[in-house]
């Protein structure tokens, strides 16, 4: 196998976590240097990397410096949102392959910076949207694909998910995302749910968004969450500015409507509420939940009675798991979100290896960025609806619509 | 006890129903007439009431010559959505008390009339959302009323109710709604999820709706159905207007963000998702769940088993329900949709004996009725939103922020 050497590109939560249990396990891949606008926080990433028995990375506080000093196969791009494209950018130019981490898009120029620089250089890109991987994600995808749902008319998602205490406490920890809490109000992280959806839908490959609206709550729940907290006494009559809730509905040149939600500064629990609808059934991943005509799902009038009977019979349908999902190494699902964050890694390393087109390429990864600036438009012009640029220039009409593993085809 | 008079205007399913199982059952209230256009159907009214051990009552096919002929002290309007209004107006001018059942409103000047007649004849007027009396609705409402959620930000409610076969069957059994799915395209049936809603807000009473938007997806479920069904062949091409899944997003004065959704075209579990959001805690009316900060619900990273640990947990806040559904008369649970249609109309018959307000009004039944054009209108133009009129003129800051019961408050 062909040896690679990494790079890694911020070196907060995200990349040491990455980095920990999933880079550091890949095999024939060397982590050669690493970089963070904090020193402390770069050196602690080469500590650890040291600590497991590797050698210790080269160590950068400017990923241009880095770049030129060490070109390395690949970067890990696991930087802030705002910082992503940058990056990325930067790393395509020498011809170092990116994986660039999640994130929406800052503006309509950053999305097309992305497209013109990769299509430019032609540098591998990928999108490392975990999700996409997702095992119950990828059931649903691939009862779609069997036909199992009839003709689909309608997609929801969710990014719920109670992030008060990074928000509030990320001066503190240094973390960029209070910066945009206090300063925005959009659908600021719209791809572990609209990935998986657009995928299904075929988005950017014979399928594509035309309109966008977006609707924002009022923003109550960090200014709740920061009373009566002494370490955050500074911000207790702070105006945050990121509604609580934020809807977002997107209509599709296939007549499908998808809805998505960003959920994340008010208590609840964990979500991201993939739903799939088609004219023979549906799939609800808040219940893991199955249900297709005739295939003896039980249905109650009562809606908790319905969910008791039928939560998780998901599992009966394993025979159309992707093969990653079939008999998958119990090892694989303690590396980070239930394993999805290895097999988003094993797909970029084996594309790259391979020379084949990188499953989330740079007109996935912009279409589903854009939903963040557009839908701040959307939300600051009180829901108007705003069109969506097709950053294909028409090539969504011919691109195969290919999915980002193999489905197994059954009753054929 | 003051006898009342009822007549039965509308004898098809909801109306025979409602006679069956609430009207024949409440103590001193006599029904002494039905109409409907079919006499066939309301001649089968009068005979299951006489069958039941009551005097036979009259049989109309015109409502204002019933009106005219028996001048009951309340008729019970369950027509088709396009007659609930007329008919409740040529009641009302002959003041006659009015129950009015649920639908939309098909036009502003529908909402207006309903308005102009009722406070210029000062007849007592109801509209009957059964939901407004959900067990599930107003322990959500009472934990509300008791802060439990802190402030409320957002909800979410859906008429979620797999209704193809009495769509498709519709022109067979003489039911109105095909003509809607044939020819129209909106949220045509909001007030179940949206009066318990609007309620909890204090819509028309201390807040109100600012803009609405709407969206529909194809419409193909009831297409999928047809196919294949001999007796609805002459159906096998025809084009149905209704899109499968329509959303719906209301902004607020105070800030909130509302989302309803309407889901009766494609195969599911019926449900109405009331889902309160506040900066303490939620309710999720799915599982019948609720979590509040520091109350002990269970959560895991797996969404599934999130909602498997906690589900119907809210039965261990049973000390926050209204009287009505403290020790329940099991009897009463027998009498539709799980008891609501008996506690609407006991609230009807009650206000109306006792001469106190009714306690959902013309201003809280148009405000949810309008609803139904307004998202037609939205969803022709492509998702715009329309400002919500105020049909209250300005009252809204003024009237009482009344519950449809009281809730006892705990913990003062």
């Amino acid at each position: 196998m062909k040896e690679l050497s990494f790079s890694v590109c911020g070196c907060g939560c995200r990349g040491t976590w990455l980095t920990d249990n999933v880079l550091t396990s890949l095999e024939d891949v060397t982590i050669v240097a690493v970089c963070d606008p904090y020193e402390d926080k770069a050196q602690d990433l080469a500590d650890l990397i040291e600590k497991k028995g590797f050698a210790r990375p080269q160590v950068f506080t400017e990923h241009e410096v880095m770049f030129d000093t060490v070109p390395t196969d690949a970067v890990l791009d696991a930087t802030s949102w705002e910082a992503h494209v940058p990056v990325a950018v930067a790393a395509m130019r020498r011809g170092i392959a990116v994986a660039m981490e999640v994130g929406g898009a800052q503006s309509e120029e950053e999305c097309r910076e992305l497209i013109r620089v990769q299509t430019e250089t032609g540098t591998p890109f990928m999108l490392m949207e975990n999700c996409c991987y997702g095992k119950e994600e990828l059931l649903a995808t691939s009862l779609a694909r069997n036909g199992k749902f009839g003709e689909i008319v309608y997609c929801q998602g969710a990014y719920a998910h109670d992030l008060r205490a990074e928000v509030a406490y990320g001066e503190k920890n240094r973390h960029y995302r209070i910066k945009h809490y206090s300063t925005r109000n959009g659908e600021n992280y719209p791809t572990h749910e609209f990935g998986p959806i657009a995928r299904l839908l075929h988005i950017t490959r014979g399928n594509r968004m035309l309109k966008l609206s977006a609707f924002a709550s009022k923003a109550r729940g960090l200014h709740e969450y920061v009373q009566g907290r002494e370490d955050l006494a500074h911000l207790k009559d702070f105006a945050f500015t990121q509604g609580d809730i934020v809807e977002t509905l997107i209509t599709c040149e296939n007549g499908e409507l998808i809805r998505i939600r960003l959920d994340t500064t008010l208590p609840r629990y964990y979500s991201r509420e993939f739903t799939v609808r088609g004219t023979r059934g549906l799939y609800n991943q808040d219940a893991n939940m199955v249900m297709i005509e005739g295939d003896g799902a039980t249905e109650y009038f009562n809606t908790a009675e319905t969910i008791k009977a039928n939560i998780n019979n998901a599992d009966r349908y394993d025979d159309y798991l992707p093969a990653i999902w079939r008999d998958v190494d119990p090892e694989v699902l303690e590396k980070g979100h239930g394993g999805m964050d290895w097999f988003v890694f094993m797909a970029f390393v084996d594309a790259l290896r391979e020379g084949k087109p990188m499953p989330i390429d740079v007109y996935d990864a912009t279409a589903w960025m854009c939903i963040t600036y557009l839908s701040e438009l959307s939300i600051k012009n009180g829901g108007t609806p705003v069109d969506v640029p097709d950053f294909t220039d028409g090539a969504w009409r011919d691109r195969a619509p290919v999915d980002v593993v193999e489905f197994p085809i059954l009753n054929r």
